[in-house]
Protein backbone atom coordinates (compact mmCIF):
# COMPACT_ATOMS: atom_id res chain seq x y z
CA UNK A 1 0.00 0.00 0.00
CA UNK A 2 1.10 3.46 -0.76
CA UNK A 3 1.92 6.30 2.12
CA UNK A 4 0.89 8.59 -0.36
CA UNK A 5 -2.89 9.85 -1.49
CA UNK A 6 -4.53 8.19 -4.21
CA UNK A 7 -6.05 10.09 -7.12
CA UNK A 8 -9.31 7.57 -8.18
CA UNK A 9 -9.18 9.21 -11.74
CA UNK A 10 -5.81 8.12 -11.79
CA UNK A 11 -6.16 4.70 -10.53
CA UNK A 12 -9.40 4.04 -13.05
CA UNK A 13 -6.93 5.57 -15.93
CA UNK A 14 -4.29 3.23 -15.43
CA UNK A 15 -6.59 -0.16 -16.44
CA UNK A 16 -9.59 -0.72 -19.14
CA UNK A 17 -10.90 -4.37 -18.02
CA UNK A 18 -14.40 -4.61 -17.19
CA UNK A 19 -15.78 -5.93 -13.86
CA UNK A 20 -12.19 -6.72 -12.60
CA UNK A 21 -11.67 -4.43 -9.65
CA UNK A 22 -8.43 -2.95 -8.84
CA UNK A 23 -7.60 -2.91 -4.62
CA UNK A 24 -6.74 0.66 -4.49
CA UNK A 25 -5.91 0.51 -0.58
CA UNK A 26 -6.84 -1.60 2.33
CA UNK A 27 -8.43 -0.67 6.15
CA UNK A 28 -7.69 -3.19 8.77
CA UNK A 29 -8.58 -6.23 7.18
CA UNK A 30 -11.02 -4.84 4.53
CA UNK A 31 -10.37 -3.80 1.21
CA UNK A 32 -11.11 -0.84 -1.22
CA UNK A 33 -11.38 -1.62 -4.83
CA UNK A 34 -12.23 0.13 -7.70
CA UNK A 35 -13.70 -1.27 -10.47
CA UNK A 36 -15.03 -0.43 -14.57
CA UNK A 37 -18.25 -1.86 -15.37
CA UNK A 38 -20.69 -2.20 -18.34
CA UNK A 39 -23.80 -4.24 -19.36
CA UNK A 40 -24.45 -6.49 -16.31
CA UNK A 41 -22.63 -9.10 -13.74
CA UNK A 42 -24.71 -12.12 -12.92
CA UNK A 43 -27.31 -13.10 -10.19
CA UNK A 44 -24.92 -13.75 -7.02
CA UNK A 45 -24.91 -13.44 -3.14
CA UNK A 46 -22.09 -12.87 -0.50
CA UNK A 47 -23.15 -14.99 2.70
CA UNK A 48 -21.09 -13.76 5.45
CA UNK A 49 -20.57 -9.78 4.17
CA UNK A 50 -22.03 -6.76 3.25
CA UNK A 51 -21.05 -4.87 -0.15
CA UNK A 52 -20.37 -1.28 -0.06
CA UNK A 53 -21.11 0.54 -3.66
CA UNK A 54 -20.16 4.13 -4.15
CA UNK A 55 -21.00 5.16 -7.72
CA UNK A 56 -18.06 7.63 -8.98
CA UNK A 57 -19.29 7.96 -12.50
CA UNK A 58 -21.87 6.87 -14.70
CA UNK A 59 -25.06 5.71 -13.22
CA UNK A 60 -24.92 1.78 -12.02
CA UNK A 61 -28.46 -0.56 -11.22
CA UNK A 62 -28.37 -3.31 -8.75
CA UNK A 63 -31.07 -5.93 -9.09
CA UNK A 64 -32.09 -7.46 -6.09
CA UNK A 65 -34.01 -10.60 -5.35
CA UNK A 66 -35.62 -10.17 -1.50
CA UNK A 67 -38.24 -11.52 0.32
CA UNK A 68 -40.81 -8.96 -1.37
CA UNK A 69 -39.63 -10.20 -4.94
CA UNK A 70 -37.43 -8.36 -7.47
CA UNK A 71 -36.77 -4.68 -7.24
CA UNK A 72 -33.44 -2.77 -8.73
CA UNK A 73 -31.93 0.21 -7.18
CA UNK A 74 -30.40 2.89 -9.10
CA UNK A 75 -27.50 4.88 -8.26
CA UNK A 76 -26.35 7.90 -9.83
CA UNK A 77 -23.03 9.23 -9.57
CA UNK A 78 -22.35 10.21 -6.33
CA UNK A 79 -24.54 7.93 -4.69
CA UNK A 80 -23.69 4.74 -2.62
CA UNK A 81 -25.81 1.85 -1.20
CA UNK A 82 -25.25 -1.38 0.77
CA UNK A 83 -26.09 -4.66 -0.38
CA UNK A 84 -27.03 -6.88 2.77
CA UNK A 85 -25.30 -10.01 3.24
CA UNK A 86 -27.35 -12.64 1.83
CA UNK A 87 -29.33 -11.07 -0.57
CA UNK A 88 -28.42 -12.18 -4.07
CA UNK A 89 -27.94 -8.80 -6.42
CA UNK A 90 -27.09 -8.48 -10.04
CA UNK A 91 -25.19 -5.00 -11.07
CA UNK A 92 -25.18 -3.46 -14.21
CA UNK A 93 -24.52 -0.85 -16.08
CA UNK A 94 -25.94 -0.05 -19.17
CA UNK A 95 -24.19 2.82 -20.59
CA UNK A 96 -21.22 1.89 -18.03
CA UNK A 97 -20.17 3.15 -14.69
CA UNK A 98 -17.22 3.40 -12.45
CA UNK A 99 -17.39 2.18 -8.94
CA UNK A 100 -15.87 1.96 -5.45
CA UNK A 101 -16.44 -0.85 -3.10
CA UNK A 102 -15.60 -1.88 0.34
CA UNK A 103 -15.79 -5.31 1.80
CA UNK A 104 -13.02 -8.02 3.51
CA UNK A 105 -10.26 -8.79 2.25
CA UNK A 106 -10.56 -12.13 0.34
CA UNK A 107 -14.37 -11.42 -1.00
CA UNK A 108 -15.08 -12.98 -4.42
CA UNK A 109 -16.57 -11.03 -7.39
CA UNK A 110 -18.98 -13.88 -7.66
CA UNK A 111 -19.91 -14.17 -4.05
CA UNK A 112 -20.61 -17.50 -2.22
CA UNK A 113 -23.48 -18.52 -4.53
CA UNK A 114 -24.00 -17.79 -8.37
CA UNK A 115 -24.76 -18.25 -11.89
CA UNK A 116 -22.40 -19.98 -14.03
CA UNK A 117 -19.53 -17.05 -14.67
CA UNK A 118 -19.19 -16.22 -18.47
CA UNK A 119 -15.83 -15.09 -19.62
CA UNK A 120 -16.71 -10.73 -19.48
CA UNK A 121 -16.90 -11.38 -15.45
CA UNK A 122 -13.37 -11.55 -13.38
CA UNK A 123 -13.78 -14.03 -11.05
CA UNK A 124 -11.44 -13.00 -8.44
CA UNK A 125 -10.70 -11.35 -4.90
CA UNK A 126 -9.59 -8.60 -6.50
CA UNK A 127 -5.80 -6.72 -8.39
CA UNK A 128 -3.54 -5.13 -7.04
CA UNK A 129 -3.93 -2.06 -9.00
CA UNK A 130 -0.74 -1.62 -11.28
CA UNK A 131 -0.19 -5.22 -10.55
CA UNK A 132 0.67 -7.64 -13.37
CA UNK A 133 -2.68 -8.84 -13.56
CA UNK A 134 -3.85 -5.41 -14.85
CA UNK A 135 -5.09 -4.88 -18.49
CA UNK B 1 -30.56 2.10 7.73
CA UNK B 2 -31.94 2.81 4.63
CA UNK B 3 -33.06 0.29 1.99
CA UNK B 4 -32.76 2.96 -1.04
CA UNK B 5 -29.69 4.29 -2.59
CA UNK B 6 -28.58 7.63 -0.80
CA UNK B 7 -27.15 10.43 -2.69
CA UNK B 8 -24.13 11.95 -0.75
CA UNK B 9 -24.70 15.51 -2.10
CA UNK B 10 -28.03 15.56 -0.43
CA UNK B 11 -26.88 13.78 2.54
CA UNK B 12 -24.28 16.57 2.97
CA UNK B 13 -27.09 19.02 2.23
CA UNK B 14 -29.09 18.03 5.58
CA UNK B 15 -26.23 19.73 8.02
CA UNK B 16 -23.68 22.10 8.26
CA UNK B 17 -22.23 21.48 11.20
CA UNK B 18 -18.12 21.39 10.96
CA UNK B 19 -15.72 18.29 12.04
CA UNK B 20 -19.25 16.22 13.36
CA UNK B 21 -19.59 13.56 11.28
CA UNK B 22 -23.27 11.85 10.14
CA UNK B 23 -23.28 7.78 9.59
CA UNK B 24 -24.76 7.96 5.85
CA UNK B 25 -24.97 3.90 6.28
CA UNK B 26 -22.86 0.70 8.04
CA UNK B 27 -21.28 -2.25 6.26
CA UNK B 28 -20.72 -5.56 8.68
CA UNK B 29 -19.38 -3.71 11.80
CA UNK B 30 -18.45 -0.59 9.92
CA UNK B 31 -19.82 3.03 9.38
CA UNK B 32 -19.81 4.68 6.26
CA UNK B 33 -19.44 8.86 7.90
CA UNK B 34 -19.23 12.16 5.85
CA UNK B 35 -17.73 15.18 7.11
CA UNK B 36 -17.78 18.72 6.58
CA UNK B 37 -14.80 19.90 7.66
CA UNK B 38 -12.67 23.61 7.28
CA UNK B 39 -9.37 24.25 9.69
CA UNK B 40 -8.16 22.19 11.49
CA UNK B 41 -8.93 19.27 13.88
CA UNK B 42 -6.40 18.04 16.73
CA UNK B 43 -3.69 15.83 16.45
CA UNK B 44 -5.04 12.20 17.71
CA UNK B 45 -4.05 8.64 17.04
CA UNK B 46 -6.67 5.77 16.96
CA UNK B 47 -4.52 2.91 18.70
CA UNK B 48 -6.27 -0.09 17.07
CA UNK B 49 -7.93 0.82 13.68
CA UNK B 50 -6.58 2.27 10.45
CA UNK B 51 -8.58 5.19 9.06
CA UNK B 52 -10.21 6.07 5.29
CA UNK B 53 -10.77 8.70 4.10
CA UNK B 54 -12.17 10.00 0.89
CA UNK B 55 -12.68 13.49 -0.39
CA UNK B 56 -15.70 14.89 -1.79
CA UNK B 57 -14.98 18.23 -2.39
CA UNK B 58 -12.39 20.72 -1.30
CA UNK B 59 -8.80 19.59 -0.49
CA UNK B 60 -7.90 18.10 2.59
CA UNK B 61 -4.49 17.85 4.40
CA UNK B 62 -3.43 15.47 6.94
CA UNK B 63 -0.46 16.13 9.07
CA UNK B 64 0.99 12.86 10.31
CA UNK B 65 3.66 12.16 12.87
CA UNK B 66 6.01 8.91 11.31
CA UNK B 67 9.12 7.36 12.58
CA UNK B 68 11.00 9.79 10.20
CA UNK B 69 9.67 12.71 11.64
CA UNK B 70 6.34 14.90 10.39
CA UNK B 71 5.06 15.22 6.83
CA UNK B 72 1.54 16.88 5.34
CA UNK B 73 0.10 14.55 3.18
CA UNK B 74 -2.42 16.13 0.34
CA UNK B 75 -6.00 14.87 -0.58
CA UNK B 76 -7.58 16.84 -3.47
CA UNK B 77 -11.13 15.88 -4.75
CA UNK B 78 -11.33 12.22 -5.60
CA UNK B 79 -7.99 11.09 -4.00
CA UNK B 80 -7.95 8.68 -1.16
CA UNK B 81 -5.69 7.77 1.86
CA UNK B 82 -5.67 5.75 5.10
CA UNK B 83 -3.97 6.64 7.92
CA UNK B 84 -2.49 3.41 9.72
CA UNK B 85 -3.57 2.36 13.26
CA UNK B 86 -1.54 4.20 15.90
CA UNK B 87 -0.02 6.80 14.05
CA UNK B 88 -0.77 10.41 14.94
CA UNK B 89 -2.17 12.48 12.40
CA UNK B 90 -4.31 16.23 12.43
CA UNK B 91 -6.63 16.45 9.61
CA UNK B 92 -6.92 20.14 8.36
CA UNK B 93 -8.84 21.98 5.49
CA UNK B 94 -7.84 25.77 5.14
CA UNK B 95 -10.42 26.56 2.46
CA UNK B 96 -13.13 23.57 3.53
CA UNK B 97 -14.01 19.94 2.23
CA UNK B 98 -16.34 17.42 2.22
CA UNK B 99 -15.00 14.01 3.37
CA UNK B 100 -16.29 10.20 3.37
CA UNK B 101 -14.72 8.13 6.36
CA UNK B 102 -14.72 3.94 6.94
CA UNK B 103 -13.99 3.17 10.07
CA UNK B 104 -15.18 0.73 12.55
CA UNK B 105 -18.80 1.49 14.42
CA UNK B 106 -17.94 3.21 17.26
CA UNK B 107 -14.75 4.80 16.48
CA UNK B 108 -14.45 8.39 18.25
CA UNK B 109 -13.63 11.50 16.48
CA UNK B 110 -11.00 12.28 18.42
CA UNK B 111 -9.38 8.53 19.14
CA UNK B 112 -7.60 6.79 22.33
CA UNK B 113 -4.77 9.36 22.60
CA UNK B 114 -5.30 13.29 21.62
CA UNK B 115 -4.83 17.06 22.57
CA UNK B 116 -7.50 19.22 24.36
CA UNK B 117 -11.03 18.79 22.34
CA UNK B 118 -11.61 22.63 21.51
CA UNK B 119 -15.41 23.49 21.03
CA UNK B 120 -14.91 23.72 17.61
CA UNK B 121 -14.27 19.78 17.22
CA UNK B 122 -17.17 16.97 17.66
CA UNK B 123 -15.96 14.65 20.05
CA UNK B 124 -18.31 11.75 18.44
CA UNK B 125 -18.50 8.13 17.03
CA UNK B 126 -20.92 9.68 14.57
CA UNK B 127 -24.61 11.31 14.53
CA UNK B 128 -27.50 9.65 12.62
CA UNK B 129 -27.93 11.49 9.32
CA UNK B 130 -30.96 13.32 9.85
CA UNK B 131 -31.16 12.01 13.12
CA UNK B 132 -31.95 14.87 16.53
CA UNK B 133 -28.39 15.28 16.71
CA UNK B 134 -27.64 17.45 13.07
CA UNK B 135 -26.88 21.14 13.02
Amino acid sequence: MTSESINLTTALSAFDALWSPRIVTRVNDYDVRIAKVAGEHIWHAHDDTDEFFLVLDGELRIALREEGGERTVTLPAGSVFVVPRGVEHKPSSQAGAAILMFEPTGTPTVGDRHEPVPARIDNTTGHVLGGPASG
